[in-house]
């Protein structure tokens, strides 16, 4: 297993002293995808649960549909290539390539209006009460490894409302979503009724992410766009963001929120 | 001029309290980038700057060489498309959206061999003192409008080590750099002995752009990566991060800051 993390000589200078030190530093991984022999992404990572996001990837963009289709996964950490083998042909993917290209962070694509109208209203009845986010915030900010040891990665979490099932760490915003959904894909984790909890900020690529899997609740502990609070607020998903300590702004569907 | 922020109602929940009350939001808008009548990019983007941004992507990914080979530009705020029209033929773009894809928020492709055997070292002797570096932590901190009001943007700036002589905000770590460039591009703005300062984190990406510039200093008020510390180590860059109040790490050629 690669580290997640690697030590560098620095200078750290202040106002009174510079001194000689060591700092842990994030690492950053170059991960190339390959489906049925065809090169098709390469992602910078962080270099854990590569399998996971690799096929998070890939259900993210619409390229595998269930576990069933994959024949064989081949992971090469040392060289960071995810090789893929699915039953039958993927046909050509350079329209794939040119949907994410359009994406540049994959997926402004999804913006098309036939893409939104397709994406169906979240029609979950699950509620959570305030103290109930504050405690899984104040869970998912204890949990941050990497981030403690390096100020240099995102996390993401799956939950069920009381506590944290699946915690992701990644240099990515959008990569650590996928690692969860690319887990709970890899061993059959179910996703009803669940919610996402994010470091990052929630744009309408993240939100539409989420959307995909009918989660019916995200949180962020930083700020929402407002392209994500139009889409959160038309597909019935609960957007919280700020949440930090005991505090938070609900943007939409408060409904889902009880005191 | 379209708004960078947006008002939406919210509900503010705390320990105590719950209260109805109006929030600013950071705006995104998907810009698409048309060069020679072909569709090449959309960019998730802050809704300002669009021409230095537009510009700014395009020369970083190597498409344009400089503005002689501008013939017009186009910029549509409204509908978020910007037109270039260039001297003589681009040629097949296919090759170059491939490259973006790889990339995923653009360009892991420039991890290959070859193009970073091809970017020269930098020479500059350029110095700076350490309290000049907090002085201009200091005042790029004070500078940042929408993030104060919003907390959902980056920012970047050039400098000349003394005071701040442009300044970029965007919902993207990339574009706000890539907006600084377009805008000294537009505008012969020269790039010699200039330093670049960054809210956000510096991954290889981001290093490789600012090297493509002879930028001689980056500085971040956030974390860098490991390949980000390795090449600035490699093509002679000074890399600054955790720049925040009176203190900083520097990570590489570390004799270009003196006490």
């Amino acid at each position: 297993v690669i580290d997640s993390t690697e030590e560098f000589p620095i200078q750290r200078i202040t106002e009174e002293d510079k001194s000689d030190t060591v700092d842990k530093v994030v690492r950053e991984l170059p991960l190339t995808i390959i489906l049925n022999d065809e090169e098709l992404v390469t992602l910078l990572c962080s270099p854990i649960d590569l399998k996971y996001l690799a096929l998070g990837f890939l259900y993210s963009e619409g390229l595998l549909k269930g576990k069933d289709e994959i024949k064989k996964i081949l992971v090469d950490e040392a060289r960071g290539v995810v090789r893929f083998q699915t039953e039958g042909d993927k046909g050509d993917l350079r329209a794939f390539k040119r949907l994410i290209t359009s994406g540049c962070g994959r997926g402004a694509s999804f913006y098309s209006a036939v893409d939104i109208q397709n994406q169906a209203k979240i029609d979950s009845q699950i509620t959570i009460s305030s103290s109930e986010v504050f405690d899984l915030v104040n869970q998912f900010q204890h949990r941050s490894k990497v981030f403690k040891a390096t100020g240099g990665v995102h996390s993401a979490a799956l939950s069920d409302g009381n506590k944290i099932l699946i915690f992701a760490e990644d240099i990515g915003r959008h990569n650590a979503i996928d690692k969860i959904f690319g887990q709970c894909l890899l061993e059959d984790i179910p996703l009803e009724e669940r919610l996402i909890l994010t470091s990052g900020r929630i744009s309408s690529e993240i939100l539409l992410k989420v959307a995909k899997r009918k989660i019916p609740i995200i949180i962020s502990k930083s700020a929402p766009t407002n392209l994500a609070i139009k889409l959160a607020g038309d597909l019935g998903i609960t957007l919280i963001g700020f949440a930090r300590g005991r505090r938070m702004n609900v943007y939409t569907n408060v409904w889902r929120v009880k005191a």
